[in-house]
């Protein structure tokens, strides 16, 4: 007998090429990479990988970038990003670890640095091939992390001898987190504030060797491992300290800011865009959050589907059927789908929005371009690696106790996960930050300016009663109630931001649903291989996605009245239907992602949906049978221990007390 | 220079002492206990505990159930228990590996076995003192868990040998999670259905050895390690497969179902009694909520106030000053101060209904009570372990970017504590199955049947318009929000339980929220110790708690109408000011719980508030100063590997193809 996943795979409905070809337009590059990444065996990833210790996982990461050497300097570089991206659905780590160095590193030189600067450390130098130099990124301080500008790791230059003194001043101004430090990297670049003449300038980048070709310390530099993390503990994050560090004038990045051989330094308006360095991680987690978010649910809905619980004996019913169980999943399901064209866009913007910038031939558009950016970057990030987090958690309960094993995947895939809520960008205050843009994008569009294409709804006019006629409006009703919240915002401002930081926060993630929606409705109605079947069922998960962070923030919907309670209450009945309209699909659904068991490694997620048979041979495989623990004897100890009396020292006897006690 | 957390501390406005005998009236064995705890160098948790691997952490755990025997002889087992609780705040997983043997197994026992079996299993053998027998508890299976009716492991019985043999009929019958399983037990109480003259009884209860005195496996009993998990890797769980395990007729637990010698079987109407084993760990964990709880808000709002970002170069502002950062975390505070006595209410409800329960003086009411306590165990500790879930994931991100690092203590917290949400009732199942039965309370309540205690506030009426004007109308605004929705329930319930699944899941959440709020309340008036000060604090926390939730669940309380908008909007703005006047006392309220620091365990939770150099002495001296990698040549050899030409074998250089060219 076959079993429930491979059953209802029989009786799918939709297309899953098509349904794949509509989420990944890249589809077929995508397959061959997943192809070459499980036939290595140093780059596919085995199932006890959940089993390995810190040392064994910084080893096998080192390896793994042994082996990705191979790629990076036999293909362009968009194309050995792809592989990154698409390694790291396995396997986090290692894709953190080499972007330290082929991302971090190399755009603060690419976006900071002269074009010679740029030519000599990427290239001539073999960065950029994982060649002779590994650099690291030495922002973040014990002390600083999100506001950058406050940093106090300090570049002194001395115009005698032509260089610059890095040093650490205090040790809440040690270099901290700085991933590759504590045993790959032989370079940073380091952001110190830049002091000439005695006069502080602020935050600058500087190149600054670490480690000698033997990879021994150079003079002044402290290193040391910052050791154990929640997660992605294949990553060498260590502490760096300097003290006299000499480096010369010419290793300051000085695409913007310059300093004369005299210390004379020429600032420049242009700063603000020195930090479009960190924008590439908030693309890339937005990308990552689509590429997660469709690994986890694919596992939450295969288990829902073969697991049966509770109903007739013999026949149980399969969780999934439980209305519950759907509301808990399927909305999920609907983000993934909705976060694939979402996140492509952001990618294809930033690419072109940084093209544009350094072609420069438009910088004023170009500059306002990456403004947007930031905001829709922050956003989207921000908001979509907290609901991946979610998602996680959820499908990890979903699948009740056996979630909780580590070859489930789902408990490392949230420890791995929970960072890209922290780093580049802690996710409350990009929230903010873009929950401050949209305020005042609103406000510059009312006063009639010109906003951005992804802000131009900001002017949109609405009815008073906005008709949810059309699928149209299901991307409407986000722009109504941002509209609203800002101008709601606007109505308590006190002249302190402060006063609106819970609107700040809730337009955020409101744009982000908008971004989603709009994004998925273009490419919907664009998209012309579509049989009517996936169509349909694409639109069923659109709507679901509106319908379900709708409820979610109910009392904001009603708040602002934008509905009414039994509006309401007709949009959590209609709910069901959907979910309903999409049960007999969803395996197919999850199928549509096309990811091989190796990319999920999950003893629960596998295609062939046998998952009992999977994990008892997985644990059997790496855990062995009927061994006595090797520390036995301690319990065996206690078991057999004797009495307290025997216990005790003779001193305390009975008969001793009794003997003491004759003439007492 | 005293730092922020020295200074608030000494600018407090609260009696700290006064607070913490508010929170626990134990409050005197509590601190004799952490101390007993904190100075044994094998009960007391180091820092590096976060980096000890799987086999070290089980080893640990066994050195510290050795050691525990000593006082399991010498105190009585209440104080045992009290001193367990408070030694898994700090170590979780080294509790639930002696709790499987003197809590669900012996309570499996103590539930369901005669007054001779609990004698000779418990005491006799000395289980109960950890001496002779460590059981564990082999109820859930591959295939089922929280189903334990579907359970299907068999006890077939021969009256000729009066034995039972039992049988795992096939793979997804595997005893499987078994705590205790994979080392350490010799004894299992096993959930398995009994078959007599070919007759299925259902799901009863047999002790089975396991082991022999030698801890070699018996005849019949294989068993395995379940391996890695996403935390509690102390516990040893097992995997266990029976094939033909004979037992005497005596050992099945007779105290409801008996079985004669000739196999005829004696059923009973108490049956659904024989399930209160279970409760006890509900119980536990809703206590574990408040202690866990504690802990981890003390870490977060201690970094809080020490920690500055952004503001004033030099005079950076401190981030719980941010109105985010109090709105993420100061609800959660409140959380934790309703908690303590809420969940000591339903501990004392425990006990005293297990009691009577066992004396079976009035039967009728006790199982009345049971019912109850089910219900109330079921919301508590469901609503409560997510919520608790939640805290703890808030504190860490919080923490920023030290969040993540292991000596935070944040994220094994995570991990440890999510196993809550499933174990010995799934949180998802525990609820609806609440909200199930506050339906059919209110129901009953209405057509005038009585109700318990707890479940009295059904039958309250309410003026359409219910006024703020009081404390009392925090409780009752919980009241009036539970009848609505259960009304709601029953006027949209189509006779399948399932259609009201969303509304049984907010109303058991709601009533966890009233219970809180109740026993708050009422604690909170009778207490006569407290000053005025301390009284009003209370007071704003209690507010907080309510309106906090209130906007959560917004939604809800404008569809049935309970507020208006302005009316929310005007509670949005309170709560603002409920976040002004807790503000300067928060290092006092989290003093107020007298957690020592190895207790904590967290560089970034001291007490004195000195983090920085807390953590940086923490990681110098568990992670060293400039050590290589072990595997360092994998690197390097990387960065100094040859070019492409150089690496291809000799047969594709350039100059061996010009060769095979010449004549081609």
């Amino acid at each position: 007998m076959s079993n429930f996943v491979q059953k209802e795979r029989a009786e799918t409905t939709v297309n899953i090429d098509k349904l794949n070809a509509f989420l990944d337009p890249d589809h077929e590059r995508t397959q061959n990479i997943f192809k070459e990444i499980i036939n290595d065996p140093i780059l596919t990833t085995p199932r006890n990988y959940y089993d390995l210790t810190k040392p064994q996982l910084r080893e096998l990461s080192a390896k793994k970038i042994a082996r990705l050497s191979r790629y990076v300097e036999t293909e362009d570089f968009e194309e050995f990003e792809e592989r990154s991206t698409l390694l790291a659905i396995a396997d986090p780590a290692v894709i953190t670890r080499i972007g330290i160095n082929l991302n971090l590193f190399c755009n603060a030189i690419k976006g900071n640095g002269t074009d010679e600067q740029i030519k000599y450390w990427l290239f001539e130098r073999g960065t950029m091939q994982l060649r002779d130099i590994y650099g690291c990124f030495a922002m973040t301080e014990m002390a600083h992390g999100s506001n950058v500008a406050a940093l106090e790791t300090t570049a002194t230059y001395n115009p005698e001898r032509q260089t610059f003194k890095i040093n650490t001043p205090e040790l809440r101004a040690t270099k901290w987190w700085i991933g590759g430090a504590a045993h790959s990297a032989n370079y940073a670049v380091v952001y110190a504030r830049l002091i000439s003449k005695g006069k502080d300038y602020g935050v600058k980048i500087f190149v600054v060797q670490l480690r000698d070709p033997n990879h021994e310390l150079v003079q002044g530099v402290t290193i040391g491992d910052i050791g154990t993390k929640m997660g992605r503990d294949a990553i060498d994050n260590g502490w760096i300290q300097f003290h006299n560090v000499e480096v010369p004038r010419e290793f300051m990045l000085q695409r913007y800011t310059k300093i004369d051989p005299d210390g004379t330094v020429h600032l420049t308006p242009l700063e603000q865009i020195s930090y479009s360095a960190l924008i590439q991680g908030r693309v890339a987690m937005t990308m990552d959050s689509f590429r997660q978010g469709a690994r986890f649910i694919t596992i939450a809905l295969r288990y829902a589907v073969g697991r049966q619980q509770f109903g007739k004996p013999g026949q149980e019913n399969q969780i999934i059927n439980y209305a519950l169980h759907q509301h808990r999943l399927l909305p999920y399901l609907s983000l993934v789908y909705l976060l694939g064209p979402g996140s492509q866009k952001l990618v294809i913007d930033y690419r072109q929005i940084l093209k544009d910038l350094h072609d420069g031939k438009n910088l004023k558009k170009s500059i306002a371009d990456l403004k947007d950016l930031f905001v829709n970057s922050a956003s989207l990030k921000a908001t979509n690696t907290w609901l991946i987090s979610q998602l996680i958690d959820e499908a990890r309960q979903a699948c009740g106790g056996h979630g909780y094993h580590a070859y489930s995947g789902l408990g490392r895939a949230f420890n791995d996960w929970s960072v890209q809520q922290t780093w580049e960008g802690d996710n409350n205050v990009l929230s903010i930050n873009a929950g401050r843009s949209i305020i005042k994008y609103y406000e510059a569009g009312q006063k009639g300016k010109k906003l951005g294409e992804d802000f131009e709804y900001l002017k949109q006019k609405f009815d008073s009663n906005l008709k949810f006629d059309d699928d149209r409006s299901l991307v409407d009703i986000w722009s109504l109630v941002i509209i609203k919240v800002a101008q709601h915002a606007l109505s308590i401002y006190n002249g302190d931001w402060e006063s609106v930081s819970q609107e700040r926060l809730l337009l955020s993630k409101f744009h982000s649903n908008r971004y989603l929606t709009e994004t998925f409705y273009k490419r919907l109605t664009k998209s012309s291989d579509l049989g009517s079947k996936e169509k349909e069922t694409l639109k069923t998960l659109f709507k679901l996605y509106t319908y379900y962070f709708i409820d979610k923030f109910a009392g904001t919907f009603l708040q602002f009245d934008i509905l009414d309670a039994s509006r309401l209450t007709h949009i959590q009945a209609e709910t069901k239907k959907l979910f309903n309209e999409l049960r007999p699909n969803l395996i197919g659904l999850t199928d549509a992602f096309k990811y091989p068991d190796e990319i999920i490694n999950s003893s629960l997620g596998n295609f062939n949906g046998d998952f009992y048979n999977n994990y008892f041979q997985d644990v059997v495989q790496n855990y062995g049978k009927g061994d006595k623990a090797p520390y036995i004897d301690v319990l065996t100890d206690v078991l057999k221990r004797p009495s307290l009396d025997e216990l005790s020292s003779f001193s305390k006897t009975k008969k001793t007390l009794e003997k003491l006690g004759d003439d007492i």
